[in-house]
């Protein structure tokens, strides 16, 4: 029998873990997230509302920088200069992706890298390639503790990440690197996907190609890990695995409820990390 | 017939160009490495002398920074704050590796990003995985460039590199990806490595196992890049590939004379970038 990996039951257990948490804190004040979001895409809007509400939830405080679409460069980093320098917020996170009159390198680099809680900052990228301490992206964090929570063995295992995008695919293929797994990374000019995908004990697939891998194409016992998220043409939520799938896998994340949860309550994580690095850093 | 893939001959022809694109500064000042070396390894030695030689050679100007094996953290931290503000030197590089008692990372996070010609700071290494501008480790940029010289395409083929090292392993994957390759990035822990040779189209040899590779286990037609180094019970200078599978290829490198030379070659490139890029500001 195939087993769900549920990442929403893993993620409120993490989330009860972090509101256990605050609630020990004896700090006179409590752990502090701001998020920038810059125009009125609703995507972005819902993603920040849903980041705001999760940290009501444990009880961080959170304050939403909401700035007009035509904001220039230069303001929304004198406004990243402030929060870096307010000593009450411990992280920050700019929603992507911002207007185009914006140059989004610029702005991550801006981000103070201890309050950098997506970890897009590129230092703490390259101390994630490193095996540095960092702030580990929230997604690749987020699959890297589902795995563990199932207990599945990734030591000299064969995984496929499929997708090499900044903020999964080559994050999550450095992690899996340090599970001691053979990692192979592919995309969308790999000319022999299916060959890969048939010989993977874990594949990863975050193509953003929905229903991408198929039960023809993969072996008895694999792994799926399902970073895509999809609207069918019933309109229900679906990723990049084909359900049909399931059936044939060891463990499998279902979309929704899988990869998603976990992605915000890393995030939570990350910033109790930055919270308690800034709170030991003003007693020494 | 197998392609012997000449590093040496490529190495001196991009010398070559470094030599003439000095000649023809116009400015007052040539560029300038500084080689910073602590103790007395002879291997490290031997490294230094030959970075010093290879400036000479094409006239890049270079100074050697040596210190006792006892020097103190503080005092390294301070040689190299010295050498950051110095405005005639471009380039910066810490013969590695340092005494046990110095702290390596912090070392390296206190090479100014911009002469960090190395390309080991971990903001450097971030921008490399980010596909940003920067300064890309000699070693795999070395490969990149001889892959590049002989015409070999690398998108959507099989690249299997053996070895996850922050210097060579990593570092190549991270570029191979950005060709356009599909890479497997394998190591100590991978289970069936010889099922993945077999399988690959092109295979990047950095595990530091003499004669690894062997022509049983590789298919024919394969392009063999050969990082490795060691010598033979005869005292030969050998690699990771057995010179047996050389038939078997359709291009190798050989060793000595195939990767080692590029990397000098790309030490000086990256050297004349930071040169550049120097130069160019105090224009502004």
């Amino acid at each position: 029998m195939a087993i769900l990996m549920d990442g929403k039951a893993l993620s409120d257990q993490v989330k009860a873990a972090i509101q256990a948490d605050v609630l020990k804190i004896t700090e006179t004040r409590k752990p502090k997230l701001a998020v920038v979001l810059v125009g009125d895409d609703p995507a972005s809007q819902i993603y920040v509302q849903s980041k705001i509400k999760a940290c009501q939830q444990v009880g961080i405080e959170s304050v939403a920088k909401v700035f007009d679409a035509d904001i220039t460069q230069i303001e929304l980093l004198v406004a990243l200069k402030r929060l870096n320098q307010d000593t009450t917020v411990d992280g920050i996170l700019v929603q992507l992706p911002l207007p185009k009159h914006l140059d989004e390198q610029e702005v991550m680099l801006n981000i103070s890298p201890e309050k950098d809680v997506d970890g897009f900052h590129p230092l703490n990228v390259g101390r994630l390639h490193l095996r540095q301490a960092t702030f580990v992206p929230a997604t690749p964090k987020g699959i890297i503790a589902l795995i563990k929570a199932y207990n599945i063995d990734l030591e000299g295992k064969d995984v496929l990440v499929i997708g090499r995008s900044n903020l999964v695919g080559r994050p999550i293929a450095q992690l899996l690197l340090n599970e001691n797994a053979t990692v192979t990374i592919a995309h969308s000019r790999t000319q022999d996907l299916k060959q890969l995908t048939k010989a993977a004990d874990v594949i990863v697939a975050a193509a953003g190609v929905m229903h991408l891998i198929q039960p023809d194409t993969i072996k008895a016992g694999v792994v799926l890990i399902d970073v895509g998220i999809h609207r069918d043409s019933n309109g229900k939520l679906t990723g990049d695995v084909a359900p049909s799938c399931y059936e044939k896998a060891s463990y499998y994340t279902p979309v929704p409820k899988g990869v998603g949860p976990m992605t915000i309550a890393m995030l939570l994580k990350n910033t109790m990390q930055a919270y308690q690095r800034q709170v030991k850093q003003h007693e020494v």
